[in-house]
């Protein structure tokens, strides 16, 4: 299911009897996806009134103490060079990021985190980690493990057939 | 990660060492949906000239043979009402769809599947399916079956802990 998602929908639900085994995997993959989506951006909503976009975003510069580029910003976020410059404009008003021109091209602008920007940034991914580490909390450590194993067999084979034939 | 989807990216890089297992498992699940979803966009574009947000559209219609109120369609694919209306545009200029007057509420439309945007949205699935069933087939029936309960799981948990402190 593409675009913004919602705890309210529940795409499983797409699913009916005479569907294939692996079309309802894919659905609860998607399903499960969804679901803590949807928790993230509530609480991030609730308990720091800031999106999952924002979020993202400041993950993303707070990798590279060097700051980023605007167009490797967009490339990393998926997301159009238009809306990198629109949170940009946010963020550096709330002093959490700050433009600077980018010395290796002169038409361009690099984008960093500021003192302020990066202790908001920790201070949420703590919570964020223990959101999801709650979330995860419902396998033992081997079905965890046993999950992990299976996706990552399921990632690198839907990118094979992604790169070969699409 | 919110937003469109990119083979290119693949949020998993994000994780790293002293990450927290759990933190890794959900970077990895977004992955393996990312990849699934790139694969699909790619083959939608590649064979049917199409996208995912139109697949899923069809998809909802072909579910409801006497169509469904622009506001449900809205809400159950969790796109802006002004997304659906922009589809709903272009799939009736195609002769894929038609617009009602709902005989329930006086101002609002219903949209139902014509005849032949339903033989378009069968080949376009039977095809999704086949997709899907190959990237899954990396995976015993075993281990399909493990995947599913474990992910099953996480989800009803992830939706509790939503619904009770978001």
């Amino acid at each position: 299911m593409s675009g913004t998602r919602s705890p309210a929908a529940d795409v499983e639900t797409r699913a009916s009897n005479d569907d294939h085994d692996a079309l309802r995997a894919w659905l609860r993959l998607l399903a499960t996806t969804n679901s803590i989506e949807a928790l993230v951006r509530g609480r991030l909503q609730s308990g720091y009134a800031t999106t999952l976009a924002r979020f993202d975003y400041l993950a993303q510069l707070e990798r590279d103490p060097d700051g980023l580029r605007m167009r490797d910003l967009s490339s990393r976020l998926m997301v159009t060079r238009g809306n990198v410059t629109g949170l940009t404009d946010s963020l550096e008003k709330e002093g959490l990021v700050i433009r600077e021109a980018d010395a290796e091209d002169g038409r361009g602008f690099r984008v960093r985190l500021t003192a302020a920007g990066r202790r908001a940034f920790r201070a949420m991914a703590v919570e964020h980690e223990r959101w999801i580490v709650d979330v995860f909390a419902v396998l033992s450590e081997r079905e965890l493990r046993q999950l992990r194993e299976l996706l990552g067999r399921v990632k690198s084979h839907a990118r094979d057939l992604g790169r070969n034939a699409s």
